[in-house]
């Protein structure tokens, strides 16, 4: 282990406040006030607590770095350069198209984990990170940089109990108390006693400490080493603007960088002053290297699906059987449910591997969060609610798109088929929430065997995936050696005679079905298709469809209009020319039984057959 | 005031639990239990606690009641029963979609100000209710019943901070701790320490009871009323299935109804056998008579737009500014901010009624939550914070339109032309969000006048409503009389030999003007058209365009193409028969200046000449 020397950090220090005031006036906009508080407790983690290999950020042992207050980008990129990923020179693309050092963090770096920017994630993500290293057996620590007013966001609390629940002595986060919000000072400003209490009353090993005293820092770190079973929050109390004696601690600079000449130049000069003179280099501590065997990943063990034709069976519960399966051939996989496992029948992956089974209480933005570290560092997590309940993570969500992250995400009970308990319950957004995230697979298959089917499929898929789940019990549609690509479709009737296509998905097929046999037997032909994929959807196949019928297409699905199947399919078959007539939910609706209710919004068997009259 | 019987509550108790039961049994489905732990809390509320006219519900000074654990629906409808606003019977036809008595609470409802069912939104409306009754200068108070698996949900702490800051003592909470959650134990079970450490540590007045204990909850009530300049959290420790010896504080009987039959006929009898004999009857303490004059709503008064044609004004500022003016002529509309009001420009909002502005800190699940609050109770709020981070609100936003609020929404900061913050700072999926609620107006004007316009119709539309603004100046482009009515649109480019139509809205709309201008010179004529008012959509005015240009409708927005303008559009010609070809963002974004990412993510002028020349 390298000396520690406090002169050596203090001059780190000077460097990255240099760094982030150049590299945000070259850039004309950024964020250099909250880079400057922060700076001694950058230069301390990176360049004296922190283990890790400076050329291989990705290292499975590195310590890892969450900087959750994401608009301190600059001295990020500033610690990177100093610790020699890249050259200083670099940084002054900050903010350009031709570079990575984007305003805000995103993994398009290697030193990123998760994007952030989006205030209180990365304490989330942090939860995930290091609940991974329990999983992977390593004793890599996660540290995770807050700013203050970033706690006035509730999914930090969230993080606070999960993180509690789960003893993370492996964890320890900063808050760069620096008083100041955007427009105003934060809502505690520098009282620490009341932020102190929070933290410990949420059961987190808490110290107050001077954020621009590096003996202070480090003292700290060193004692949530020693910290045992339980994670801790050091509260540095700093100035925001530090260092610089015109703006230092003083309002209204948040977001604003120097002007280029002589403001920066003046600044430099200032900072330059603060070098110490004679000091060493700072030397950093590598990880142990270790040799831990490849994680065991076998799909050709992956048993075929097992139902009969015509059983009835939930897909919910079809999903939680297909995942506990997966979870044995592949152990990368774990699952995170915010209680309502045995509704979403994660229940079913809990008994079979009960290691890898995260109970998140009711904390949907927690959940994903932590289910984005998890997979930044290369589980591949499973988090479910019910559908609607996945909008409170929303936020979340989006970032995980921005965090190229490998999570899949399922919604259970979708839709006004969950009957009596209510438009509170009924998901009828989520697939318009996910398709909302390019590159995101989003699948909502109709019975247990294409379920079980895409399950194994989006494990396998590399990136975000969504599946839609549903209460009812459907019967099972799909013998045991259908095949179900992501960005495929089934097609259930067609004829040469067909005059009209109609395109389900869930619970509608079988309305599409009931549909086909009332119409047939009036002597009139509709093609069938199962759009279990709708996104990527099978455009190829909605085309021929279309030509096929006179481009006379009907969408059915127990979802919102907006942004659900029908605009995907619209959007599919738009450069063939043909356009889209959609049957959904229009109005909020209301609790009833679910049949009664799939007749009340419109989206029945009786519905589809008028609307296929009405076409012809 | 009438005399406080505790055997006239201790029945009323019993008779609520004799209700709860059943009517799921009745139904089928529900929740009793989490009723039955809830009785004797809600009988001292409504039978003794409580000021309130059971005749007239929304009778301004009532005291309020929020049942934040929304899944106990059945002993809030008893007790409005036992009150006397509806028959007994009534309660039997629960869950049934010939009744408002849903399985969640909805304002269909007279005595229901926000729609629950999605925990910890409550108690975020309570803080907005209580601020409402600060805003007209009533006595009343108002009191949000919790449950404790309610507690992970971060909006919780959010609305914890928010009351505090407001030094809320007209708010009670009470959280009925019965220990147990849906799936397990909750993270805290009874432990009322861990418990009462987190709300003290938040600054309310926090006091442990016994939750079956009348006369304890009453005395807790009574102090909650003396806890000047804080809010009071009852913790009220209980037990789920109280009353029924087979189901008390047992796991797995969460959302289950009683088998109707002999399993109810028995808990029915042993719950009758717990009727104090000869109690007298309870007595309902009325609200003080209030004559408030009427709020001055005066919109003659409003002046008309000032601007310059061709001005360069950020929409975003725009809206400051008219929002200011509104609250001017209406003395209903109050803004809130979640710490960007300098961003938003409601910091102009604030200037000119500083009575009326509500920071929310960085907190947007309690800042649209209290709008619930508000709007529930006649203010009309305008929340408003980076588009971006609305998506954090989502679950919010999905409840507010279940509950039919009259909230209206601001995103700025919209889309790619933010330029250099990235990705994270780029909502470009808010217009879907927003879209995917039944009958909110969603409207993006392009410049200052449309601007102020659509703030005064939004604020005078009676429901939910959103409006996006942009960043980057724009020229004002439209006449001081032009009217923007919701459902409009503007025809800004037309003659008899055009082409094909294009249809932008936002920034977008001076693309497709510069594709016009570009394409005029090579002699090709197009329509454009600024299609403001996304929802409802100007159809008639699209039709005629498909119509009067073969077909051909182009739309280009800055947002994913999922649940955007384009689809809006192709749903609004779909019955024309009309395909439309859209252009928008299609894969994460990168930080960029404004037009750089216009051109390279496919939505500026150029690539609108592209897509016009392909369709001819």
């Amino acid at each position: 282990m390298g000396e520690i020397s406090v002169p050596a950090l203090r001059n780190a220090a000077t460097q990255l406040r240099i760094d982030s005031v150049r590299a945000t006036s070259e850039a004309g906009s950024g964020h250099p006030t909250t880079c400057l508080s922060a700076a001694e407790i950058v230069a301390a983690l990176f360049f004296a607590e922190m283990r890790y290999d400076p050329k291989a950020p990705q290292n499975p042992d590195n310590d890892r770095f969450v900087l959750s207050k994401g608009h301190a980008a600059p001295i990020l990129y500033a610690a990177w350069a100093e610790a020699g990923l890249f050259p200083r020179e670099e940084l002054l693309k900050l903010r350009r198209i031709d570079t990575d050092l984007e305003g805000h963090p995103t993994p398009r770096l290697s030193f990123v984990d998760v994007a952030t920017g989006s205030l209180g994630q990365g304490i989330c993500a942090a939860v995930g990170i290091a609940l991974n290293a329990r999983r992977i057996k390593s004793d890599y620590r996660t540290y995770v940089l807050l700013g203050d007013g970033e706690m006035a966001e509730g999914s930090v609390w969230e993080a606070g109990n999960l993180a509690l629940h789960y003893k993370l002595d492996n964890l320890c986060g900063i808050i760069d108390v620096n008083g100041l919000g955007q427009s105003q000072a934060t809502q505690f400003d520098h009282d620490m006693d009341q932020i102190a209490a929070r933290w410990k009353a949420f059961g987190w090993h808490t110290l107050v400490v001077d954020g621009h005293d590096i003996p202070a820092l480090l003292a700290a770190f060193k004692e949530a080493r020693t910290a045992s079973g339980r994670p801790t929050m050091v509260l540095a109390r700093t100035l925001k603007g530090k260092g610089l004696s015109a703006i230092e601690g003083k309002d209204g600079w948040h977001g604003k960088a120097l002007k280029k000449g002589k403001e920066t130049d003046d600044a430099i000069a200032e900072l330059e002053k603060q070098f110490v003179p004679n000091a060493p280099r700072t030397v950093i501590q590598q990880p142990p290297i270790s040799n831990r065997p490849a994680e065991r990943v076998d799909y050709a063990k992956l048993p075929k699906p097992a139902y009969k034709l015509g059983d009835l069976v939930a897909t919910r519960e079809a999903w939680g059987a297909a995942l506990a399966a997966v979870g044995t051939v592949d152990e990368r996989v774990v699952a995170l449910d915010a209680d309502v496992k045995n509704s979403t029948f994660s229940d079913k992956f809990e008994k079979a591997h009960p290691d890898r089974f995260f109970e998140d209480f009711i904390a949907e933005q927690v959940m994903v969060g932590a289910a984005m570290g998890l997979a930044a560092r290369g589980a591949v997590p499973f988090p479910s609610t019910f559908a609607c309940f996945l909008t409170r993570a929303a936020d979340f969500i989006r970032m995980s798109g921005i965090s190229f992250v490998n999570v899949k995400l399922t919604g259970s009970h979708a839709g006004i088929s969950i009957g009596e308990d209510g438009p509170s319950q009924m998901a009828l957004e989520d697939l318009s929430m996910m398709r909302s995230v390019p590159d995101c697979a989003v699948l909502y298959p109709c019975d247990a065997v294409s379920t079980e089917r895409l399950v194994a499929a989006m494990a396998q898929h590399k990136g975000l995936a969504y599946m839609r789940t549903s209460r009812p019990k459907t019967p099972v549609t799909y013998g045991p050696d259908e095949v179900f690509p992501i960005g495929g479709s089934k097609t259930l009737r067609q004829s040469g005679e067909d005059v009209a296509t109609v395109v389900g998905v869930g619970v509608t097929v079988f309305e599409a079905l009931k549909a086909y046999d009332q119409l047939f037997t009036q002597g009139v032909h509709i093609r069938v298709i199962d759009a279990y994929s709708l996104q990527p959807i099978d455009a190829a196949t909605l085309v021929a469809a279309g030509e096929a019928t006179k481009g006379r297409i009907i969408t059915v699905e127990d979802h919102y209009p907006s942004g659900g199947l029908g605009d995907a399919v619209s959007e599919a078959v738009a450069s063939a020319g043909f356009a889209v007539r959609r049957l959904a939910v229009r109005e909020i609706p209301r609790s009833g039984q679910p049949e009664e209710l799939l007749d009340r919004y419109g989206i029945s068997a009786k519905h589809i057959v008028e609307a296929v009259k009405k076409v012809l």
